[in-house]
């Protein structure tokens, strides 16, 4: 989660380098930013950040992030999905960057949208098949924690507490459901 | 659906216009277009479309597309997510413009992971308090169907035609889940 989440103000056509001007473009609704020689529309659209929740007999993995924001607190891995992957392979994808661990992905658990800051955060369930883990260069440290000895007041993210209780919650009762929420700013 | 799903190539550098260089920066694992003068990095991300299955008394609304890609063929209403918008008010907003139809969204119920064009398909479930709906500019017709007579060789996308074909599933069944698929190159 480390690329900055605000709409950018762009002022040159990347594509041909031209001025842009701010504007509706014909038959769309909203202001977009249009090159005043080539045409080219920069469409800025919200951002996915995929992540896991990944248990070992009971245990649940968490990353202490090495880099801002929310430097020293806890994390699930999670990161911005890329180009060319699937939701679930990001979420792997982003165990193995983080936390050193070989995720099998289960299913799709929460989502949260965060309007403000134009991202969804959508986690997964998964377990490791081995204890096997080690902090990559974003993290400082990667544990797996007894629910009980979870960090709540250090961890990173209202998305990670809030999907990190609902994953306790639906433990307890035998079913793990699909939810989701929108974050509004604090 | 009318932005190019394709990732771009940069030349230029939006914010300052000087010559962007396509390398991986550096604590980074991806190539991405770097501005040689001011390294502004132009992050490229999959994007989101959303959309839903909007009942009315056991009928379900599509709206036959005025534009490319797929015109004229039958389509749940969707489109890209916008900043600032959660995933539901987004689906919601596809509604109104593209059917002219006021929606209640329900509850999530199906993701469509379509790498190979870098998209993220997300329908939700939604009824029409009123059956009232009109085609929107991007829309040539707007009908509510009875499920015996969906178009079923007219649909416009692969993921509206499996959204389609599990919701009717489920609502034999009597519950609704949530799906997700990866779709991969035909």
């Amino acid at each position: 989660m480390s690329q900055n989440p605000d709409a950018l103000t762009i002022s040159f056509c990347p594509i041909c380098g031209a001025s842009a001007d701010f504007l509706t473009p014909e038959g769309d609704s909203l202001p977009r930013h249009v090159c005043s020689r080539c045409g080219h529309i920069n469409y800025q659209n919200p951002r996915l950040v995929v992540g896991c929740v990944a248990e070992y007999e009971g245990r649940i993995l968490l990353c202490r992030r090495a880099i801002e924001p929310r430097y020293g607190f806890w994390t699930l891995p999670a990161g911005f999905m890329e180009n060319g992957e699937t939701t679930a392979q990001g979420a792997a994808r982003e165990t193995i960057e983080e936390a050193g661990a070989i995720v099998e992905i289960d299913a799709a658990f929460a989502m949260y949208s965060i309007a403000h800051i134009h991202q969804v955060h959508l986690f997964y369930r998964g377990h490791l098949p081995k204890p096997i883990y080690a902090a990559g260069i974003e993290s400082l440290a990667v544990e797996l924690f007894e629910p009980a000895d979870i960090p709540w007041n250090e961890l990173a993210f209202r998305s990670v507490k809030l999907c990190l209780e609902r994953y306790l919650e639906d433990k307890k009762s035998g079913h793990f459901g699909f939810h989701e929420a929108e974050l509004p700013p604090i």
